[in-house]
């Protein structure tokens, strides 16, 4: 048999079973919780008409990031899925009269972007995204926050902040501090760099760009807002501002969606700790027409950003033909997979690295059908098991199978065992033994487990 | 805004969320069995370099039928996961110093051919393969039995029939009937249409293809061999055909597998009333070595096979140029979904079509708030539930969407409730209505589903 070169395709990967343990650990907590907020599962095909990926916004360089493909017998031209967001406009338009109004949808599933591969960016990656279509109001934008904040706090992430803003109040700074709008791209591109540079910094690339000191000095103050503090002391703070906006419709309304949100938040439990409003987030241009947010995990560090969302209304009805309110969010699976690992948050189980939770050992080709029985016994018993299958190896080889594989108990059984009802039952990790009558392995099993 | 014409590409679907919710039961199930014998989830990339697939036998069809993929940029060829054994074998040699040996894998994933798309068959489908690489001996063969009786058993089908047979028997039975080992294969063809054209038909074939009356009488001794019946009594025919093959070596070992086979799943639990031994059933020509197995439903008619595999220990090596042993089964989901609905054996919660189980109404703008927090509260007890978020539709508009959603119980909250800590309940069925203290909400909703 001649070998052949095996490897996977540039910037893909394999998930071996240690990996998939932790994917669908964070993907199942996230599942809970969408759902328990009314989000039902959708999924659409991988390919899409080449016609639909291209009639979209992608951006000039998307052509070379896309994936194209056709059978081998030709016909249709096809695209791999680029994101979540066009399938979801093409589903709507396609499946509408099956769904409710208002629709909320999650998707979880991978996209595929020819980027140049490096560390922590793939090929081949998830996207994890939850829509509320067809709800114009911000208690929509709310529950969305909450969420958010349920699936860290369920994960196990202690310091994280959710960022939220508001495109409307965005544009409504630009006209308050007098910046034409064709010059608001490029002050709020400056806007998105404070992370970067700090205000001061922010200061400097609007004198760079030209605009004049008075909006400058006005911009400033705004920028220069605390959006922390208690829930009381952010309502203050924005009737503060919306004397200083008064007049300028949009940044008003903007004003309205904040108070709404900050107060719609603090009710459903989200706690200004994990929160700041923060008016120099800005999340890209186009886009999105309200609402904005994005979540960061600050401990140890900045680890940079594993949520983005708001609401963008104007996306959803493209291939229907007219508009949809729509608010969504999307989780950045890979981070966090990757932070739960930096933080050492995953529960033991998934740490082992293996879905067996206890090994049936085999003595001879005789006692071979005894073990198999047994380990059929705990799995009715509701244990996860395998049975080491092969004879031939002798005990010291099948305990250091288990011991390499990480299975946490082993249940020896031999013909002693076997004609006294008994099975050893051996904890790995301590050497703790147990010798126990065979209708009582599971439970104890179960105890070895759990350490005690 | 212009309407796009908005379809999925041939052959291919959405999966609506009532769908989502039965193929995410059925793989549930599937999952919970295949890792409750300790096999392990593994993914592999959907594109694989052009050259693995093309390197091995799919056929002289597969170029047509499989999907080449190259993004815009240019470089390597791709081509879209055509089945689970390639990507398994080409995992395997990318892989096999971090996997255990024996290795159980299971893989759950999308595949993709460009057949002609009908009633039940589609160009992207799922594939579900559970496979036991490294053990030589039939233990594995009767492990992967059992797991097959479980999944049918677990999901409710009632009758069903694992039919099981060897390779190794069937080469024996062409050297007992003394057909050349090049008549081999149409033998083995003619055998295979036993199903559709009866005994008597297998016989006429026979002639037809001109072998002598006496290879046909030898044959069709053998073909008419009864496999049904008890475990005893299948061991005892398989005694009397050991005289009778007696001399052919690779005969004997076929029924050394299958006697083996036969003990081994009676003490792991699966009942002769679902299995049947049964010496016309092939399975295709090359690729198996060993027991063979294939899954009917039976009733209400014979609906079709739900599951293939066996044994075949020349392929899963291939990309590391030595062979391995290995034995395999595959579930038809696609098929498995549809006679689930057939036989009307989905959950009921399964059937609703929606994971919500219950929708919380809003009186108007100043009580949504209220509203949203009782939302947060049955959260926090357990339930699902979905929040109606937009106070302009009246309570009727708002009941008409949770029933026409399949929601099984609202909670109604008003002013008076809000003052009094109190909410009204409402079972959509049957209009069972009750009153309750919104600390006893939770509770008893879980009494209205569950029908008390």
């Amino acid at each position: 048999m001649a070998k052949i070169t095996a490897r996977t395709p540039k910037g893909m990967r394999d998930y071996l079973p240690a990996d998939m343990l932790k994917r669908e650990y964070v993907l199942g907590v996230i599942r809970d919780i969408f759902e328990s907020y009314g989000f039902e599962p959708i999924d659409t095909p991988v390919l899409e008409l080449r016609e639909t990926l291209m009639s979209s916004d992608y951006g000039e360089d998307a052509e070379k990031l896309i994936f194209f493909a056709q059978h081998g017998g030709g016909g249709d031209e096809y695209a791999m899925r680029y994101d979540l967001t066009v399938p979801l406009s093409r589903f709507f338009a396609s499946n509408e009269n099956a769904l409710s109004n208002p629709f909320r949808r999650y998707h979880i599933a991978p996209v595929w972007r020819g980027e140049r591969p490096q560390k922590g960016r793939y090929r081949e990656f998830y996207q994890c995204d939850a829509d509320i279509v067809g709800v114009r109001q911000t208690s929509a934008d709310a529950e969305l926050m909450s969420i958010i904040y349920k699936i860290l706090n369920r994960l196990g992430f202690e310091e994280f902040t959710i960022k939220y803003n508001d495109r409307k109040l965005l544009i409504g700074m630009g006209i308050y501090a007098g910046v034409d709008e064709d010059r608001l791209p490029s002050l709020y591109r400056i806007i998105d760099k404070t992370d970067k540079i700090g205000l001061e910094g922010v200061a400097k690339e609007f004198e760079k760009e030209g605009f004049p000191a008075e909006v400058i000095d006005r911009m400033m103050g705004v920028l220069a807002f605390d959006g922390s503090g208690d829930t009381n002391t952010r309502l203050t703070a924005l009737g503060n501002l919306r004397e200083e906006l008064d007049g300028i419709e949009i940044a008003l309304e903007g004003l309205q969606e904040l108070e709404d949100l900050t107060r719609m938040i603090d009710q459903l439990g989200v706690p200004t700790t994990h929160t700041l409003m923060d008016f120099t987030m800005v999340r890209g241009l186009g886009y999105y027409t309200g609402p904005i947010f994005e979540t960061i995990i600050t401990k140890p560090d900045n680890l940079g950003s594993v949520q983005g969302g708001g609401r963008y209304d104007e996306l959803i009805g493209r291939f229907r033909g007219q508009s949809l309110p729509n608010s969504g969010i999307s989780m950045g699976i890979d981070r966090i997979i990757e932070l739960m690992d930096m933080l050492d948050l995953y529960p033991d189980w998934v740490k082992t690295g293996t879905v067996v939770q206890t090994m049936v050992t085999v003595f001879n080709d005789e006692t071979l059908v005894d073990s198999m029985k047994l380990a059929q016994e705990l799995r009715n018993a509701g244990l996860r098991v395998e049975t080491y299958l092969d004879a031939r190896k002798n005990l010291g080889k099948q305990i250091g199978y288990a011991d390499g594989k990480g299975i946490p108990v082993i249940a020896i059984l031999g013909p002693d065992e076997i004609a006294n009802g008994m099975v050893n039952l051996k904890r790995l990790a301590d050497g703790e033994e147990r010798s126990v009558a065979r209708n009582d392995a599971a439970e104890e099993i179960k105890r070895l487990i759990a350490g005690g």
